[in-house]
């Protein structure tokens, strides 16, 4: 399947939706574990969206079809959320999410990107030259690589009392791949 | 995190509206793309999901309460999805699943189950002996197992035009672990 902003906005839109029906007002013994010392639970994760929606994604965008290879993106800050997160609730994070999401997907549309668009060149500060079109693929499958987390960090928390059945259980012997 | 059959209802009853939210009118290049020739694509894992309603965990719940370890469960079909999803859209076994989950929590809520009862034992026909508690946690783990699956099968549509941000996004290199 090769690259279509349609069907990438058509994903990146669901992102909102589906974290809302799945951890608004879910209690929080799901919402508030993670995985052990230093892994993440829902509200890091959601916080980590939002970080991504303020720096990351669109910021990147408009920095290859202003500068092109020339300058190099800032470096995403994998921790932000530690900082800017905090004192909110689980459900300020999931409307600020949606909010930014939304945002994003209007000034996306907005620059009505051509196909010959897709291939402009960008700078990754540490994975060097990138196109356009991997930034925005990047930016839906990073959205998975959250569900696959968040799924993840759900099940941990009855890793022991589901028995033997953990042998079928893929989704608890996840070693979470770097992420 | 011990068993709390609250708790595994609040997230049971968000998995229709979770799938809902992420699959129902997406584009078919996602929804009908799976992982390769075996695999299952969104379509096959409602399918299975759908399967599952109607003859494992109820069933199941149903047959320790009434038989304890004197009667095996019947074998899961984990291919019964390739029958009984012949000719359906995407958005009639999201209905059907949600009417089904619907019925089983109304169900398992009926049975006004006390912690004492969580320790009541059955037979799984592979695993041996299981108990309540157990066969409950692992119908919602199995939920998380094919958000996880689900997400990754998105994932995998995109692994080529990501680039080299491959490289930083773990759903890319899930091998699956079995499911």
């Amino acid at each position: 399947m090769g690259f279509d902003l349609q069907q990438t906005i058509a994903l990146l839109a669901r992102t909102p939706s589906t974290l809302n029906a799945l951890l608004r007002d879910l209690p929080q013994t799901w919402t508030l574990c993670n995985e052990g010392p230093k892994t993440w639970n829902s509200f890091d994760i959601v916080g980590h969206l939002i970080h991504g929606e303020r720096t990351d994604w669109m910021p990147r965008a408009r920095m290859i079809l202003q500068h092109g290879e020339s300058r190099a993106f800032e470096p995403f800050d994998r921790l932000a959320q530690e900082r800017e997160s905090q004192g909110k609730y689980l459900r300020e994070l999931l409307d600020e999410f949606a909010r930014l999401r939304s945002e994003n997907l209007d000034a996306l549309r907005a620059m009505n990107l051509q196909p010959a668009d897709f291939d402009r060149r960008g700078r990754h500060p540490a994975l060097g030259v990138v196109t356009l079109s991997q930034l925005l693929a990047t930016w839906a499958v990073h959205d998975m690589t959250h569900f696959h987390q968040l799924s993840r960090v759900m099940a941990y928390q009855y890793r022991e009392v589901v028995g033997p059945w953990s042998a079928y259980l893929g989704v608890l012997h996840c070693e979470g791949h770097g992420s």
